[in-house]
């Protein structure tokens, strides 16, 4: 096994400072948008890269399994909103109570009013049965495809676009609306477009739905349920140092 | 349902250039790493923002299924690479011919040689059983850890840390080594480490194994299959722009 040779080697391989306060920016104000969307069209300079974005995720066996199926038309779109719409309203009945009552108030998709929707889907067939990596652990294909959905979602934030992940269908009614055959899984449909602006907090957490965990708490060391007591990583982590990359905005 | 002001708004949300270009930057130079660690021990600091920037990826109805079992003991790092060679075993059994004869030459994971390993769960009872978002889709918690996983493997490139994901193991077998429950799904074993270089492209495309696929045959508009003719995207992608962000290195 040969490798070409590398034109970048250097001592150290980090970004200068303020180009990884970027990539950190970028992880730290993205969100999923359901309601600030602007009409304004998407030029396809950018839908281009952020799409080329998403093809260069990692892929397991390098199968690169994704197809981005880009949907403009608004007879396709409104297909698409019933679909949401008949799941979210089975949905809806599942929560009780005060849940109840804030889950459908919530909007959780911008299918209709957003310039551009891309389905992501992973063909579990691409590359042939046998893909090295994936033969012990059956869903790296798609896992793969998420991949490429979150590099999406940070070169959208990046171009100052928002990105909403709708995931409330039926996987069969949403391969009926845009022709998807059954051997194509569809990862989401993802809302694309310029925003009135992007909220400082998720939704959710903003409205009291659930709150962030503290991170110390979701860390283990070398076995699980072991929070590492004195490891110097969780007095780092406790003390909450800012989020880089937001100082700017 | 009210939102707390926003205090970033702006008429344009897009980062500055250089910002942006950062952010592509992390994107098309991210490698899955396998052989190129070096002993260099990763500063709490720095592993900290990157479990920060995992923490900080969409997470279906907020529930962050996740936990990061940060793994740096030489035993168990050993028990992990055992269940991994043991897998591999047999997997390269399947590759017949050729593949088999590439397959069984390939490095596949830095698990005893990377500083730090990392396992990325996915806590599937998390929040209870009802999860907005998950109701129609029951992978949507999976996806979430990944989309920390991506998160975190673009933090650690503009970090100047190495990442490989390791995904040949049976499951049982991870969950044994790193005393994981049943409940609990292992995403991946990750090796994080500072780097001698990171390779041009991944190294299974370099060696052959399977060429990166045209982007503009990836693409559909509004209906599978319907690769968009005249659709001034194709155009754009058939030009194959240079990936931004990569000028700089």
């Amino acid at each position: 096994m040969t490798f070409i040779p590398d034109p970048c080697a250097r001592p150290d391989h980090a970004f200068p400072d303020d180009e990884r306060e970027a990539v950190y920016r970028a992880i730290f104000s993205r969100r999923d948008v359901r309601s600030q969307y602007l009409p304004t069209p998407v030029p396809v300079s950018v839908l281009g890269r952020i799409l080329n974005a998403a093809h260069h995720a990692p892929s397991v066996g390098f199968m690169q399994p994704w197809n981005f199926l880009v949907v403009e038309s608004p007879e396709i779109k409104r297909r698409v909103h019933d679909a949401f719409a008949r799941a979210n309203a089975e949905a809806s009945e599942l929560f009780q109570g005060e849940k109840g009552t804030t889950y459908r108030k919530l909007k959780l998709e911008g299918i209709l009013e957003s310039p551009v929707g891309v389905c992501v889907t992973c063909d579990r067939t691409r590359t042939g049965p046998l893909v090295l990596g994936r033969t012990h652990m059956a869903t790296m294909d798609l896992y793969s495809s998420v991949c490429a959905v979150q590099n999406m979602w940070l070169a959208a934030r990046a171009e100052g676009l928002g990105m909403g992940w709708v995931s409330i269908f039926h996987e069969s009614a949403l391969q009926d609306a845009l022709g998807i055959p059954p051997h194509v899984t569809p990862i989401g449909y993802f809302c694309l477009g310029y925003v009135s602006h992007f909220c400082p907090k998720p939704d959710l957490e903003t409205i009291g739905w659930l709150p962030r965990m503290p991170l110390e708490e979701l860390v283990y060391f070398d076995q699980w349920g072991h929070g590492g007591g004195q490891h110097p990583l969780v007095d780092h982590l406790r003390a909450r140092p800012d989020q880089p990359g937001l100082g700017k905005q």
